[in-house]
């Protein structure tokens, strides 16, 4: 039969047999791997929105500033950004394997990927070398790593908050609003498909999933038989070895 | 002669005699008290500027809430607000004196008037009573009293910082952007002048001064020799008795 996916996305997809309205339901291209269209409205749909959203930016020539670039958010701002002439600066978390990161996210297309201690000096603009600065950044730690992004915008950015991964609150002083007009919003995907976007919605799909068809859209996802449900779940929560997104199979 | 100010507003009134172009000035009723007109282009244009550029509040049965409120920007928040029929819920600092600010901003026309430590418990909108819950916010305090001014604000509320007098930063949490969507943007009156706006400029002046002289808008000046220049700077640095707004006369 057809694969289809429910948009907007609903919960309650976890199940052997389902019958809904036809209309609730979006046909899939099947060339496109499964594990892409079981995922690509959450994660890639949030990257997606955000850089629609917020601030007009140019096609081409413009930047952005984000944290925790190595989620799959992350990965998905620096690939639809690059894919637009946008550039990226990311910023990661000092930890083992950083260098492996970076690498990884220039493979994606990152301009710019600095870890945390990197950028303890006076006057981060200054490691910008020839990007423009940027007029737009994604916050999704929190802390320090907020902190970071408000340093890098330029006079009139946006920030926008859509997580908060170090549990800590984001700290801005009175002069990031008075004298470098910053703004500061959050942007929560559930909240932008309740707006009934229907229409977009299925348009934004077929977009991110033509994008992965044709290898313009990674991340890592591993399959995993029902079954092992278990060991899923353990990686998931970062129990055990690495964390890519876990997707299970009937 | 006739009565000018500048308009719009420009350094270098401090001046005996001035030629300057005919079209940088702007005529003055001289029904109006003298002291509104030297100085109704400061904390007063401050605060219609605010009510204006926010938040399409409802003309009446809106509310917003402020810190900072006897400071003369919050006095004349709490009338222009009060004029159009929005509520004010206002909070003021715990000092010898709060029962008399108190009620100095209730006889302006504030609907409550809470010290920041009144508004220590679980639910502050618990204190709103009747009032709805305010989709604007003013902040030119930060610290604590800018995070009160969060917790006050409705879902998709705005709060604006215009001043930072505790010189302390502003902390939020990530829930509050994400799942409660608040705003926070700055003011700065300069940046707002600098945009060529010199016939809404007029025009608010002249409906600035028409209610100060007609009663409807307050707040305490105090006029002061040239001569006595030295009590006037310690007074209006606090060196000195209260802090009315110190007027030189010549």
């Amino acid at each position: 039969g057809d694969w289809v996916i429910p948009s907007p996305p609903s919960s309650g997809t976890w199940q052997t047999f389902v019958v809904k309205e036809e209309s609730v339901w979006h046909k899939i291209d099947k060339s496109c791997p499964m594990e892409y269209a079981a995922t690509i409205t959450v994660n890639p749909l949030t990257a997606l929105r955000m850089l629609e959203d917020f601030v007009s930016l140019a096609s081409a020539g413009d930047s952005l500033v984000q944290n925790g670039a190595t989620s799959i958010v992350g990965q998905c701002v620096i690939q639809l950004a690059r894919h637009r002439g946008i550039s990226t600066i990311n910023i990661i978390r000092d930890r083992s394997g950083s260098d492996e990161a970076r690498e990884n996210l220039k493979a994606l297309g990152a301009d710019q990927v600095f870890s945390e201690s990197q950028l303890n000096v006076k006057n981060v603009k200054s490691l910008l070398g020839e990007l423009p600065e940027p007029a737009l950044g994604f916050n999704c730690v929190g802390g320090n790593a907020a902190s970071l992004v408000l340093k890098f915008l330029r006079e009139g950015g946006t920030m926008v908050t859509y997580g908060g991964m170090s549990k800590k609150p984001i700290t801005v002083s009175t002069t990031s609003f008075i004298f470098k007009d910053l703004e500061l919003k959050g942007f929560w995907l559930q909240n932008w498909l309740s707006l009934g976007k229907v229409k977009e919605c299925r348009e934004m799909i077929d977009y991110l999933l033509g994008l992965a068809r044709d290898g313009k859209l990674k991340y890592e996802t591993e399959l995993v038989p029902f079954d092992e449900f278990p060991v899923a779940l353990d990686k998931a929560l970062g129990k055990v070895g690495r964390q890519p997104k876990q997707v299970i199979t009937f």
